[in-house]
C-alpha cells in the first residue's frame, strides 16, 4: 500500500447499514421500465426529474433514488447512521481526513433530514444519515409481491485502485473485512466488509478508480433470482443479463448480475451467512482458485471486469480515474497468462474454461 | 405490571445473539436420533453424558447441548457477548438484581471459555460467554448438506406470567422490542425481543412460568423445512410434528413446530426481516386477529398453548412455577369465552375454527 | 358392491385427460374476484353471464367454466378425447348403459366443438369433446406469471356413495385405478384413477352423491402453493383456506385446500409421480393411516370430509343425492368409533389428534 | 432430405416412454463415484463387472445401466413396450426396414425379460422390452432423498447428420414432434419427440452420427439442480458442470448439463410442459433466436455443440460417423459467420455473446 490515508483521532460516525444508492440515469422513462416494470421496485414517490425507489420489507423512503442528469454515474452511497449525534461524528472523521465535506439539514433527496456527504479519501461520494421519513413496510403485502420480490437493499460494490489501502480506510470507519481475494505474493484483489452482520455492506474490488462496480438487493430465495432472468426472457431483455444466477464461492450467496438502461450493475442477492459475531472468522480466497468467483466454475464474462460506472464529486462531476497498478484479478486468471484451477495443484485447465478461449 | 424488576444503575453485557442451548434429556440416543438423524445438526463432540451439536454455517463449538439428566428441562439459554469484559458487566449487572451469579472460568459447557450463568429476575437459567472454541463453519460444504438443512441457531422463546414485566427487565439487558400481541385493554399475551437485527433473539410468551417454549433453528429455504416434514413421514414420526408448517403472522417467517422425545418443542424457522434499524417499527397484533399466530388462519393446537418445558435453577433443579393472572391467550381466542376474526369486524367466525371445536 | 353397472360391448371413448370444469355460480363478479383477482386464472373470454379461465400452459380454449346461476353446482366434468371419432363411441357407449346422452355439434361451451354430454350412471355431468379452439400457450410468458402461477389443470374429485360401483364403471370407461383407501374388511373409501400418466384424471371419494368434491389445479413448485395462501392472508380472506397447504400420502403430491365464494372446493397441487406404465403398482392404504391424507399427520378437517358440491343434470336441475351405506372415512378415523395410527400397530393415538377433541 | 427411411407396412411397437440407457464406461470405480455418490441414483444391484441404477420414483430394475468396457459409448437405448406383443411389432418393424434385429428372452440386462435390441436405420442400438422386474419405488421415503434428488429419468438426446431424415423415421416409430430449430432456409437444426406427453423422450440434434448427446433425468423443483452443484462445487468436481443451470428455450424447462467421468453427458431437467393432446401446437424456433437454447442468453459452450458419446452396435462395436453435411447450428449462431439476435430485427450482438469471442 502506498500514500496510507491516515487514521483519524475522532471516532467514526456508528453506520448501520448501506441504505440506499443514488444513481444519475440518462433516461428516467427507461430506468423506470427496468427498475419498476421488470424489477418490480416499489416506488415511493416520483415526478419528471427523480424517482424513489424501495423494496419490499424497507420502512425508510427509499432504497434507490433515480435521478435524471447527462452524465450516467454515481451521486451517492448513502449508509444510515445510529444517531443523529453521528452526523457530527461523520463531519469531524471526513475533516479531520481532509476531505470535502457538506452537510445538509433538509437532505439531499426527499424522503430524508439532515446529512452529510462528503467526497471520501478514495474519491467515492459517501452520505450518512439519520433522520428519514417512515413508509409502508410491505413485508406482509403478499398481494403486492411478485416471482422475483426483492426485499431489501444488501451491499455496493466499488472499485479502487489499492486494495489494501481502501480497507484500511474502511476499517478506521468501523467496517470489518468478511472474506478477500488475494495470491500467494500478497497482491489483495478483492475484500467484502460489512457493519451488518452479513458478508458485507461494501466491498473493494480493484481497478481503475473511484467507480461503481455494483448496487445490490436481496430476495428471501434463490427461485426468486430464477424468475428474473425468466421475466427478462419473456420481455426479450436478456441481453441485460450480464453474467449469472449462480452461487458465489466469496459470501456463498446465490447471485445474478444485470445491467441497467445505462450500463449501471445491479446484483440481485441471496442467503450469505451470518458474521456478527465480534471474531466472526475472516475468509481468504486464491485468487486462482476457480470457484472463488462462482461456485461452479462458471467463467466471469470479461465485461463484469472491466465495466464500472463513474462516481460524482459534490458538485456533480465525475471523478476522474486512478489507474490500478497492482495485477488485474482478469489477468491473473484468464487468458495466456493466467490461470484457474478446479482442484488446488492442478496442473490442467478445465474444459469449460479451455474451450472458451 | 405488578412487582417491577428495577433497572440497575451498571451497564448491561453487550449481547450479541442467541448462541446455545443445553437441554437436559432422559434418553440421550433417542434425544440423537432425533437431533442427529432426524434434523442433521451436526456432532461436534460426544461422549455417554452429554451430545454438543451445531448447525452447518456455524463457526463456535456449539449450538445446542444435550445433557443425560433425570429430568428432562433446559439448563441454559447461552447468550455470545461481545467481549471477554462483558462478562463482569453481566456479574455487576445481575448482582445488582440481587440475582443467583456464578462465574466459571471454565465454561460450563466443553468448547466455552469463562462464563457467567445466573438465576434471572424471572427464574430463567441465562448465561453469558465471550471465549469459545473455533470449529469448521460448514457453509460451503454442500455434500454435507440434507435436504432439511438447518445453518442456524434463530431464538428462544420463554413463557413467564407477567409479559410487560419481562419486556421491562429484557430492555433492561439491551434487548428491544420488535412485535407484540395484546388486546384492547393493554393485556400484553407475548412479546419479541432482539439483539441481533432479526424479529427476535428471546420472545416471551405469556403463561406460567418460567419455562421453556421453544429454541428455533434456522433453514435458508421454505422447502427446507417442508424437507423435514416430508422425512419425519417417511420415519413414521408424524407425531412428533406439532404445528404448522405454515406462516406467521408475527415475524412474517415460515415456520414449523417439532416436539422432541421429551417433549421439548423445536421451531424450524426461516425468513423474518432486518430489525437492526434504530427505529424499527414496532408491530403490534390484536389478539384476536386470526392471522398473528398463523398468517393463512390455520388453528393453533391446544399443546402449543398449554406446553411447555421446566428450566432448572443452578443446582440443577427445576424451578417452581409461577402461575399467569393475566387472561391467557387461548382462552381469549378460542372456545366458548373467545373470539379469532380473519377480517376486523366481522362477527361471524371462520369455517376451520367453528368446525373443529 | 350392490346393482353392478354392466360392462357396454362397445368400446370407450379414448379419454386424453380431464380438461375443464363448468360450474355454476351465484355472483359472478365475486367468483371472478376469487380465480381471477386471487388465484391469477387467465381469462380467454367473458362475458356478463360466463367468464372461460385457462391456466397458464394450456393451450385450447378453457380449464374452468363460471356461469352466473341459481344454485351453485358443476354442470360438467369435461374430458378431453383422442379424436373425433371417439363423439361417437362416446354416444354408444353411454347410449348403450341406458344414459340420458345429450349431443351438440356447435359445443355447450364457447371456443369448443362437438360434444357430448351425458348423465353417466353415477349421476354426474360427464361432458366429452375433441374439437377446441386453439389459444395462446402463456408457457413462456413469464411476465404474466404470478408467485401463485398456475399452470395446468389436473383433475377431478368426485363423491359418490359406491367407490367399488364406481371403480368398475370408470375401469370400462378405459381408466385405471393407481391408488386407494380400504380397511381391513374391503371396504374401499376412495380410489384415484387416471388416463394422463400420473396419479388421476379423477377420484372418486365416497359419500352421499353424486356431488363434486374439487377440481384441482397444478403448479410448478411447492413455493408457488405458499404463496397462494400468503397472498390470502394479505387480502383478509384466509378463512378461504379450509385445508393445507401438506403433502398427501395419497399421491405423494403437494397440496391446498381452498373454498370458492359458493363452497365449491378447488385443489392446487404438485408433483405426484408417473404413472403411464402398463404394470404401474397400485398403491393400497389403510384407511386408519393416519399419513394417507396427510403425510405429515397433520388432520382433515371435518369440512373436508362433509361438504361437497351439487352436480346439475342435463337439464340443469341438482341431482337428488344417494346416500353412502359404506363406513364413512370420517366416522372410521377420528371420534369415538374410529382411530387412527401414525406406525401401524400403535395403540396410543398422537397428540395432535388426541388433544384437538 | 436424401435418402429417406421407407415407412414400414406394419405398425410400430407402441413405445410407453424412454425407460433406460446401458453406457460403457471405462472406470467402474469412477462412474460409481459419479452417478451414485455425486447424482445420488439407487443402486438396484451391482458386482464388478456392471451397475444397475435408478431414480427415487421409478418402480423397474433400472434406469442406467453401467457397463464396464473398453470403449466408454452407449451400448443401448432401451423403451419400455405397452405389452409382450410389443416386441414382436419391433421385430417386423425393423426386418421390414432391414435392420439387424436380435432377441433376447432373458433381457439383455438383469431385471428386463424377453427383448428386442436392433441397429436402427440411424445407426443407433434401440432396445425394446415389455418383461421388468419390480422393485420399491421410492417415492415416499424421504429419508433416502438428497438435495439433488433425482425422481425419474427423462429424455435421451441422439446426434445424427441428418435431423428431418430422423423425423421421418421417427414418426413411423410412432413418435410425434413437439418443438425443432429451424432457419428461415428450411435447415433443420434439432427436434424433439414424443411418446409420453412430456416435451420429448428422443431429441435429433444434428451433428456427425450416431452419436449420443446426452440422457436426463428428472428432479422435482429447480432448488434440487442448483442444489447439485453446490455440492460439485463442495466436492472440487466444478470442471464436471458443463453448460447451466438455466432454462431452456426450447421446452421451458429449466437445465444443467454434467459430463461423467467419461465424458458422457448427462442433463438435470425439470418442468417442462404437457404435451399430450393429439393437436399439441408444435413449436419452432429460428436458429438464430438467441433464447432458444437458453431463454437469458446466457452462451452456449462449444463443447456441448461438438462432444457427444459413440454409439456400439450390436456386436459391441463403435459405430463409424457419418458427417453432417448441412449447416451446423454452432457455425450459424456464433463466430465469424453467424448470429444471434436477442430481438428478432436487431442488428446488434448482444454484449454478453461480443465480449466473450
Amino acid at each position: 500500500m502506498t500514500d496510507p490515508i491516515p487514521t483519524p483521532d475522532v471516532a467514526p460516525p456508528d453506520v448501520v447499514r448501506a441504505a440506499y444508492m443514488e444513481l444519475i440515469v440518462s433516461d428516467l422513462a427507461a430506468s423506470r421500465r427496468f427498475y419498476v416494470d421488470v424489477l418490480d421496485l416499489v416506488v415511493t414517490e416520483e415526478d419528471d426529474e427523480v424517482i424513489y425507489l424501495r423494496s419490499l420489507e424497507e420502512f425508510i423512503h427509499h432504497n434507490l433514488v433515480l435521478r435524471k442528469g447527462p452524465v450516467p454515474a454515481v451521486a451517492a452511497f448513502a449508509y444510515r447512521v445510529r444517531s443523529a449525534e453521528d452526523l457530527d461524528r461523520a463531519v469531524a472523521f471526513y475533516s479531520e481526513l481532509g476531505c470535502r465535506v457538506e452537510r445538509n439539514t433538509d437532505g439531499f433527496t426527499k424522503g430524508v433530514g439532515d446529512s452529510v456527504r462528503v467526497e471520501d479519501p478514495l474519491g467515492f461520494p459517501y452520505e450518512f444519515f439519520y433522520e428519514v421519513e417512515h413508509v409502508e413496510r410491505l413485508a406482509w403485502n403478499y398481494e403486492k409481491h411478485t416471482p422475483g420480490a426483492i426485499v431489501r437493499i444488501d451491499h455496493f460494490n466499488q472499485v479502487t485502485p489499492d486494495v489494501p489501502r481502501a480497507i484500511s480506510y474502511m476499517e478506521d470507519l468501523g467496517f470489518r473485512v468478511t472474506e478477500d481475494i488475494e495470491d500467494g505474493d500478497g497482491t489483495v484483489y478483492a475484500a467484502w466488509m460489512r457493519r451488518k452482520p452479513t458478508v458485507h455492506d461494501a466491498a473493494m474490488t480493484g481497478g481503475d478508480g473511484p467507480r461503481m462496480h455494483h448496487v445490490a438487493f436481496a430476495t428471501h430465495e434463490k427461485h426468486n433470482i430464477l424468475a428474473i432472468c425468466d421475466k427478462m426472457g419473456a420481455l426479450r431483455i436478456s441481453d441485460m443479463i450480464e453474467r449469472g444466477p449462480g452461487r458465489h464461492g466469496v459470501s456463498n450467496a446465490f447471485y445474478l448480475y444485470l445491467r441497467d438502461p445505462d450500463g449501471h450493475r445491479v446484483e440481485i442477492y441471496t442467503q450469505d451467512y451470518w458474521t456478527g459475531d465480534p471474531d466472526n472468522p475472516l475468509v481468504t480466497w486464491d485468487v486462482h482458485d476457480n470457484q472463488r468467483r462462482d461456485w461452479w466454475g462458471n467463467p466471469v464474462v470479461p465485461s463484469w471486469y472491466t465495466d464500472a460506472s463513474l462516481v460524482l464529486d459534490l458538485d456533480g462531476n465525475p471523478q476522474p480515474l486512478v489507474t490500478r497498478t497492482d495485477s488485474s484479478e482478469m489477468a491473473v486468471t484468464i487468458g495466456a497468462d493466467g490461470f484457474s484451477y478446479t482442484r488446488e495443484g492442478d496442473t490442467e485447465r478445465g474444459f469449460k474454461l479451455g474451450e472458451q478461449l
